[in-house]
């Protein structure tokens, strides 16, 4: 099972391949859409959304997860990273993906096992499940890597109780 | 002159077409992309995307207008504005339409005379500016055609104005 897990944003768009094979975690590919500040809002999100849709083509993931939205952040950011999330959630619903939105809670617990843990826990951590030699950098990639690992546990783990196995 | 004024949201994302000829206002289209509370969020983003989409290629209008951000709105309202703002503006970014944001005063001062009128007071103007039998409703179709007019008159002066006449 492959999953596209996104950490939007329309100067970095953070995402992350990653493939459940039995269960081991592989990494199939990672990175950010990065945009020009000296481009307009529409044009950056043009720019988000076809990043995205190139990726979703490329690996044809059976799912797609996105961090719901943190109520910490102000509404300027709020409604930025919206419109990012946006055109993303727009690329996976032309494609047809489903969508998973874990909290970030969802996010910490699946990869760290304790909702509260760090950036930098987090980012340790998927280096170390995904075995990378580096960590991946910046947080943007490192937060779409472990936005995909909790979507394949999610995901995994619903498909298999709706079997009724 | 035409501009496409829009009032984004995910349930409803009211749209105006609006020409400006000499001096005169008409109206050429109003209405609303309307989306099912059955459907996924994503499912409904493409909707909303699509409906303007088919808007923008009926009509090419030379100018798009969305209103700048409520900072008024809580965070969650905030996110799910941003997101339908977000595909809408992608298919302006899309067809290569320039975009004009509009603060909320800048749409009342421009129709109503007055930053801060009600709703109400701008769907009477909205209504006598168009010479509209009757009151466009909802309130965000009402909107779209608001910021469709201040789009027109600012996109309009700031053309003159560099144009040194």
């Amino acid at each position: 099972m492959l999953a596209l897990g996104i950490d939007p944003g329309t100067a970095i768009c953070g995402y992350g391949v990653v493939r459940l094979d039995g269960s081991a975690l592989k990494p199939v590919d990672f990175g950010a859409v990065l945009t020009s500040p000296a481009s307009s809002t529409a044009d950056r999100l043009l720019e988000v959304h076809r990043g995205i849709e190139k990726v979703i083509q490329q690996y044809k993931p059976d799912v797609m997860g996105i961090e719901q939205l943190f109520f910490n952040k102000n509404v300027r950011t709020a409604m930025a990273v919206g419109q990012a999330r946006g055109v993303v959630l727009l690329a996976a619903a032309a494609a047809g993906l489903p969508v998973l939105e874990p909290t970030p809670l969802q996010v910490k617990q699946s990869v760290v096992g304790y909702g509260k843990a760090t950036k930098d826990q987090v980012t340790y951590m998927v280096q170390r499940l995904l075995a990378l030699r580096e960590a991946p950098r910046p947080d943007d990639v490192a937060d779409a890597l472990a936005v995909a690992v909790c979507t394949l546990h999610t995901y995994n783990l619903r498909n298999w109780q709706e079997s009724g196995l």
